[in-house]
C-alpha cells in the first residue's frame, strides 16, 4: 500500500442543525477522503455523538456544559475527544482545517467563525450574522489571513456559481430571488392581522420557525441582501430581489454586456453545501433534479417595499454603515420573537426595527467582536424598549 | 505620446449578413482598440464598402467577383485594399487575426473558417456548418493549431457561459432552448397542410427564410444538438432540448452535483457575439437587458420528437457519426427549398431528409475538407432523387 494524497481535514460548526446535518450527509460520502477535525454541536448530544462515531472525528464539542457528560458516556470507547462549553466551541473552530462548515447560528456563532477564518483556510460560511453584524470584522480578517469564503445561503451560493470566473468588474447587478412567503399575494390589511400559523406556512422550504418568520416578513431578504453587499463588494443599488414563488432560479447575475447568468435548482440545501465542499471541483449528489417541463412554468414578480417593510430598512441600514446592520438583526430577533408570543402583530416586525434604528444615539464603525456583542446587546434593549412603549 | 499596447487584430468573415452587421456594430465602439485586417462580404458591395470605412479595415473581400469594380470605385481613395472571389475569401481567412468573427453561412464558410483557425488563434464560430458538415477536420484543426472556439449561437454561446471555468467532467447533461417555433402547438395534422407563410412566422427572433424554416421544423435545434456535442465533447444523451416560448433562457448546463447554471438574455444576437468578442473578459453593450417581473411568466415544455422529426433524426446522425451529419444538412437544405417553392410539404421536409439518410450507400469518416464537399453534393443528391420519387 502505498500513502494516498493527504486527506482533506474538515471542521463542521453546527453540525447538528439543518445544514448541519446536510454537511453531515454529504460527508458520508466521502469519508474515505477527509479527516474530521471537530464536529461542534449546541444540545443534541445523542445527534452530535452518532456523527462524530460515524465520521470517526477527532474532537466532538457540546456547546451547551451541561451535556459533557452525557455527550462523554455517549462516545466512550470512541477514539472521540469530547469538550463542552463555548470556549471549546471558539477552540474548535481555531483547530487547522482545510475545509471548515461555519454553522452555527446568532451571535454565538461569529467567535468561533473569526477563529476559523484566521486559519487562512476554505470556511464554508451558513452563518449570516458574520457578514450582516460582523462585516467589516469578518472581511478584515479574511483578507488578514488570505481565507476563503464560499457562501452557503442557496442565494449567495447561486451568485457565486452564476460568478464563476467572471472580473467582478463586469457585474452590474445581482439579482437575490425570493418565494415571496405566506403573504406575497396578502395586501398590507391582511398581514396586519396575520397570526403566528399563517407566517409559519412556508411554501416552498421547510426550515425552523425564526427563519420562516424572517421569509414572511422579507427580514430575511434583507439580511441576504446586506450580506450579499458585504459578499461581494457591491453597492445596494446593484442588488435587486425578485419574487419567484417557485424557488427554482436561486440568484443571478446581470453582467455589463447584457448577459444573465443563473443559479438554479431543486430545494435542497444540499446542493449549495456540496458546491462549497466540492469547491473549485464538483462533487456527484443524491439531490433530486429540477425537471423544467414537469415544473412548466416559472414566474417572477417585482418585490413590494411598501409591504415589507423590513426589506426597505435593510437597504437603509446598508446606506448607513456603522453598527445599523447589527441594530436592524438584534431587533428583528426581539420582534420576531414578540410576534411568536402574541405581544406585538405581524406588521409591528418591520415597525419595530424601524424605531430600534430611529432610536441608535449614535452609530460608529465596529473595530472587533466584542464592539458586535455590545451593538447586539443594546440593539435588543431598544427593540424592548419600543416593545413597552407601543404597548403603552 | 507612448505607446499604448497592441492593438487587437480582428477579421470579420461575413460582415454583411446578420450576424455580421451586429459585430460591425460592436467593432464600432472599440474602433480604437482594434486594427481591422479584413473584412469578408458575399455581395452586398455599398454595405462592405460603408463598413471597411467605418472600421478602416485594411482588406474589403467580396465573395461575388462581378461586384469587384462596384467595389474598387467604393472605396476608391479610402486607403482600404480590395479584392474579389472564392480565393480572395480563403486568403482573409488566412490573414493573421486575434479574433476572427467566421460567420460565413453554408458550405463557402467552411474552407476561410478552416484557414482562421490555423492561425491558432480565437475564432467567433457562427457558421453551423463547420461543426455539423465538418466536425471531424475543423476539431483536428483547432487541436493542431491550438486554437480557441468560441460558440456564437446563442444557445452554444450560452453553453460557454454557463461552463465557465468549470471542469467539463463535472457536465451531467446540457440543455438547449427551443422557442417551438410557429407549430409549437400544432398537430401532426395542422403541420402536414402548413405553409410556407405559416412556417415563416417565428415568435421571437426574426431571422432569415432557411433558418427560420429549420426552426419551425426544429432543424435548426438537431444541428444545434450536432454543433453541441462537438463543441463540448458530449453524447447525443448528454444534450437535451426544452421549449421555452419565451426564448430568454438560452442553455442551461445540469452539473452533477444538482445546481443547473443558465444564461439569459433579450433576444439580441449582439449579447453572445460581444461574449465571444470580449472573451474572456466582458464588455458593455447597449442590448436591452431583460426585466423578468415585466416579462413575468417563462415556461418550459419537452420537445415532441414525433411532430419535429428532424431533430430525432439529428440524434440518429450524431451517433451514426461519419457522413451523415452532411447528407442531414445537405438534404435539409434541399427539402427546405423544396418546402419554400410548395414542392414538397412542410412535413415531407423531415419525410426527407429520412429518406436521404437511408439511401446513403456508405458512410465513411472525413479526413478533409474535400470529402464534405462530395458528400455535401452527395446529399444534396440523394435528396433531389427522392423529391422525384415522391412526386411520381
Amino acid at each position: 500500500m502505498t500513502d494516498g494524497p493527504r486527506r482533506r481535514r474538515i471542521s463542521v460548526l453546527g453540525s447538528t442543525g439543518s445544514i448541519g446535518t446536510s454537511t453531515v450527509d454529504l460527508l458520508k460520502r466521502i469519508a474515505d477522503d477527509i479527516t474530521v477535525r471537530a464536529l461542534v454541536g449546541g444540545q443534541n448530544a445523542q445527534l452530535l455523538a452518532q456523527q462524530a462515531r460515524e465520521l470517526k472525528a477527532e474532537w466532538a464539542v457540546i456547546h451547551d456544559e451541561t451535556r459533557y457528560e452525557e455527550l462523554k458516556a455517549l462516545l466512550d470507547g470512541s477514539g472521540v475527544r469530547v469538550a463542552a462549553g463555548r470556549q471549546a466551541v471558539i477552540e474548535a473552530g481555531a483547530l487547522e482545517a482545510d475545509w471548515t462548515m461555519a454553522a452555527i447560528t446568532g451571535a454565538a456563532g461569529l467567535a468561533p467563525t473569526l477563529e476559523a477564518v484566521k486559519n487562512g483556510n476554505a470556511v464554508a460560511l451558513a452563518n449570516k450574522e458574520a457578514l450582516v453584524c460582523a462585516g467589516d470584522v469578518m472581511l478584515q480578517a479574511v483578507k488578514d489571513a488570505g481565507a476563503t469564503l464560499l457562501p452557503v445561503d442557496s442565494e449567495h451560493n447561486a451568485i457565486a456559481q452564476s460568478l464563476g470566473d467572471n472580473d467582478p468588474a463586469s457585474v452590474e447587478k445581482i439579482i437575490l430571488t425570493a418565494s415571496g412567503g405566506p403573504f406575497r399575494t396578502a395586501t398590507r390589511e391582511e398581514m396586519a392581522v396575520a397570526t403566528p400559523e399563517q407566517a409559519l406556512k412556508h411554501p416552498t422550504w421547510s426550515m425552523g420557525a425564526k427563519i420562516t418568520i424572517d421569509s414572511a416578513s422579507m427580514a430575511n431578504k434583507g439580511l441576504e441582501v446586506i450580506e450579499a453587499a458585504r459578499l461581494f463588494g457591491l453597492d445596494e443599488q446593484q442588488i435587486d430581489v425578485l419574487v419567484h414563488p417557485q424557488s427554482a432560479v436561486h440568484g443571478m447575475v446581470r453582467y455589463k454586456d447584457g448577459s444573465f447568468v443563473a443559479q438554479m435548482g431543486s430545494a435542497d440545501m444540499r446542493i449549495p453545501i456540496s458546491h462549497t465542499l466540492a469547491w473549485p471541483t464538483r462533487m456527484e449528489t443524491p439531490c433530486e433534479r429540477l425537471d423544467f417541463a414537469k415544473m412548466g412554468t416559472m414566474t417572477f414578480e417585482e418585490a413590494d417595499e411598501t409591504r415589507f417593510i423590513p426589506l426597505r430598512l435593510a437597504r437603509q441600514v446598508l446606506r448607513a454603515g456603522g453598527m445599523a446592520a447589527t441594530v436592524f438583526s438584534a431587533a428583528n430577533e426581539v420582534a420576531v420573537e414578540a410576534f411568536l408570543d402574541g405581544r406585538i402583530r405581524f406588521l409591528g416586525i418591520g415597525e419595530l426595527i424601524d424605531a430600534s434604528l430611529q432610536a441608535m444615539p449614535s452609530n460608529p464603525e465596529p473595530q472587533e467582536l466584542d464592539d458586535i456583542y455590545e451593538w447586539d446587546r443594546r440593539g435588543r434593549e431598544l427593540a424592548r424598549e419600543q416593545i413597552a412603549r407601543m404597548g403603552s
